[in-house]
């Protein structure tokens, strides 16, 4: 088994966990790809996350299906079918130990030998990674509910720029109004789209709840899977669910707010910029749905079970 | 001195080069970051890049200064002075032995030993890197000039969502472009904005002549450091310059076009689409302005030579 241990290199430290690359299962702080690599000097790269929880991968065939589109749409292959590729993230998570992961597929337009300008003559790289499981809000904030900055100083590409759809790690908007956030005393913030609607947040998406009702913003923002978990929950529940375009009225006038990532499932938001959302604490229909989706984690159905003591390609 | 051959890690060929990082030079194989680093994973990074012609930088303080811009715009640090700095990039190339360079310098976010999601928790990493001189466009198009298409189904990402002045990765949609205009049988792609002006190419600014006038976009582009140079020329020439609003009808009425970048200078587009740019071979204005550039490369006022024989920190 590779040794999954908390790794220092050059003097820095990687948190616990296995990679695969190359064709071969390395510890985390081992994972390392060129700095020639496309990936990195032109962000030209797509990936996805799934998570394990109490050992069981959540809804894993929704995220290697979107996957397999992002790659599509950027002309970039893996030469794994899906359940090579299933595998390498299971072994991953196996190898690693971990019962709750964060679990992560992407493809590089890689390095070409030459350093030629022309894509198309980059070897693209596939590389997965498994590391304990992460989320936007840590154990206070999912209790007590998120302080959220709505930032509108800063836009959110449009998807006339990049598609959304292809998820993507264009993120230096969101970044730059993280800190923007921080400065202003916020946890986290949501930006506005170049139409100043509410778009989305550093890694999720988000809902408003008014009148027992869902509202969540559609266009240029990610299709997330855990939002569309919501919208099944919601389904099942018999809560209408309104996805298009989301005002900041609509936020301020809120009467609960949440947000949701494969990086946290569903998060209450009990604060936006200076003033409370609805009554100050998680909502009832926040918590309801927060409890199904915990509860879905459970259901065969949704998730595939990892068997830590057999190697996945055996 | 460090071995700068071309290498091959796990079945991948590698330029020839030298780069540092983590307080050390490696050749260019070997020069590798985290799978971890928000570098890749959110694109949290900023680099600017400076050649070396006939064994001496070019203008190699204003892309200091640029670099620098940058890194405070985005709140990353690199604990080097200027002269530490430039000393590392001179020792890349002289450790090389390359006399004509492609010399980056980039600082990512960096990883956090938690994988924690705030940027602040990053450790920012500082990377250096000489491989050979590279050009947008190859002998026979510099000779012949360029066959360039504007592309207006994908748009620059507009600067409400990212300031092109901090030199950044976020080149998904000049990529896309790329492969669109590689369909039509273009050589390389311009981009229009939002509004559906002209903005620029991947990695590159571009130029329109007019009845002996220059005219080049002002907004929502990088404010290259070679586009820097063809205004210091045409001031020296005498000849007027437009930093403005390009319409796609000033392209396609164009007497003469060109393209700038650190990577190949001035280059010469005579081909549009279809159709031919003036009378179809790199015009007059272009070839003055592209002697002179080159000129520029002996002028001690623009350049910085690399002593190869003797270490740069000794």
């Amino acid at each position: 088994m590779t040794n999954p241990d908390v790794g220092r290199i050059d003097g820095l430290t990687y948190p616990h966990g296995v990679a695969y690359m190359a064709g071969r299962f390395l510890p985390m702080s081992e994972a390392r790809i060129s700095v020639l690599d496309w990936g990195l000097l032109h962000s030209d790269v797509t990936y996805d996350t799934v998570h394990v929880w109490n050992g069981r991968f959540f809804r894993l065939d929704l995220h290697i299906q979107r996957f397999r589109r992002s790659l599509a749409r950027l002309r970039l292959t893996v030469a794994l079918d899906d359940e090579a590729l299933g595998n390498i993230l299971v072994e991953c998570v196996r190898r690693s130990g971990l019962r709750n992961a964060y679990v992560e597929m992407l493809c590089t337009r890689g390095v070409s030998p030459t350093f030629s300008r022309d894509p198309r003559e980059a070897i693209n790289q596939f590389v997965a990674f498994a590391v304990p499981y992460g989320s936007v809000a840590n154990a206070r904030q999912l209790e007590e509910g998120l302080h959220v900055h709505l930032i509108d100083t800063v836009r959110r590409i449009p998807p006339e720029s990049i598609d959304p759809q292809i998820k993507n790690y264009h993120w230096l908007d969101l970044v730059t109004a993280q800190f923007q956030g921080f400065d202003a005393g916020a946890e986290t913030v949501v930006i506005a789209d170049m139409d100043g609607h509410v778009a989305e947040g550093p890694g999720f998406n988000i809902f408003v709840v008014k009148a027992g009702a869902l509202y969540t913003p559609e266009r240029g923002v990610l299709h997330g899977i855990t939002r569309q978990t919501v919208f099944d929950i919601a389904r099942q529940e018999g809560i209408a669910v309104h996805a298009g375009a989301v005002s900041e009225a609509m936020l301020r006038g809120a009467d609960e707010i949440f947000i949701t990532s494969t990086a946290g499932g569903i998060m209450p938001v009990t604060r936006l910029n200076n003033g409370i959302v609805g009554p100050g604490v998680p909502g009832e229909i926040t918590q309801r749905l927060l409890g199904i989706y915990w509860k879905w984690h459970d259901a065969p159905a949704y998730t595939l079970a990892v068997n830590y003591d057999k190697d996945a390609f055996a």
